[in-house]
């Protein structure tokens, strides 16, 4: 059994998602996350989407006719203790995640740099609210983790200060700032360079793993 | 200029969403997004995915050699007085969007009916709490407009009650619920077909359009 890293038991720096690999799946989502983005970028006219409709019915239908059943794919999905490769935040194997990657501090905290597009966008120009909070509950997860708990989100309290931009790299932060039996408590933020913060969050966690005898 | 629908001017069941059309840019966003899902369904060592890879690669290509500078798109993707069509929750011009649809209802609620699948999932088989808080975010914003008020969101409160599940219908609602001048507090939820409430939230808005004088 893997043991997972800590604030305890790791380096500063040590990384705690799993980073995009050179690997065929890793390469493949990695194409398909940037034709999402060409998709909402590229001319509506002169592109000639029709083509393009049928050149990707052609590769997802190639793609489902190598699918497993849905109970045995996640039966896969799961299998082993390492960090998730498919989540919608920080998985190499999902399109839909910008991907974040997200490093553990020696000060307990988690963070990440990350720079949004197009796919992400709610107000002309900046990232959308619901986006915002769905990179921190991730990150809050994380942080979790690396203080060395889990738990399941029960609150999760996002306050908006200001617009967050696209096109310019934003730092995604969290840590744990206290717990009391199955209850966890955890902030986060998202910045820009100059260190603005744009989001913040308080979150709740509730641990529902039944504690191990000692 | 166009009226947006509101509950006041609108019948029960108005469509307050740009839903897919048949036209090439909508169709090959919906093959997007069924890459998008495939990809994380889809058999790792036999589905040939270096070469999958490169063919999304090549799509991507093209269509990037057909996109306007960003500046130049962002007024195109704003020309208008319409709903959006590429936003990250409702879109049918965004292959993360599952596309969600909503409609307006006599009560003065929106709500919305949707099946998620891998790309969204948090917890094995279920609904990732980030993606939850997204997809509560947009339709609280868009329930205000069903009510005749428009503002940015200042702080969404999130409750996870339990775990949301994948791989079957779950309605998405929201209803704006009281407004003192510029504060407007709007709340929503997921609940799945037999009516149990998974995730609900509350929310408060900012209207920062200057009034109109009368």
């Amino acid at each position: 059994m893997t043991l997972h890293p800590t604030v305890g038991n790791a380096p500063d720096g040590t990384v705690l998602t799993s980073a995009p690999q050179d690997r065929p799946v890793d390469r493949a989502t990695a194409a398909a996350r940037r034709v999402v983005d060409a998709l909402l970028r590229t001319d509506r006219t002169n592109a000639n989407l029709q083509r393009v409709a049928e050149e990707l019915d052609n590769i997802a239908e190639h793609l489902e006719e190598h699918s497993p059943e849905i109970a045995e794919r996640l039966i896969d999905m799961w299998h082993g203790e390492g960090v998730t490769r498919h989540d919608p935040v920080t998985g190499p194997e999902n399109a839909i995640a910008p991907p974040l990657t997200l490093a553990g501090r020696e000060d307990g905290s988690v963070e990440g740099e990350v720079t949004l597009t197009f796919p992400y966008q709610g107000p002309p120009g900046h990232l959308h609210g619901g986006v915002a909070a769905m990179l921190l509950d991730h990150t809050l997860g994380v942080a979790n983790a690396w203080a060395g708990r889990s738990g399941a989100t029960a609150q999760l309290n996002v306050r908006y200060h200001r617009p967050t931009p696209l096109f310019e790299p934003l730092t995604v932060s969290g840590r744990m700032v206290a717990e009391e039996g199955i209850k966890i408590n955890t902030v986060g933020d998202i910045r820009t360079a100059d260190g603005t913060v744009c989001v913040s969050v308080e979150a709740l966690f509730i641990d529902k793993t039944v504690p191990r005898p000692r």
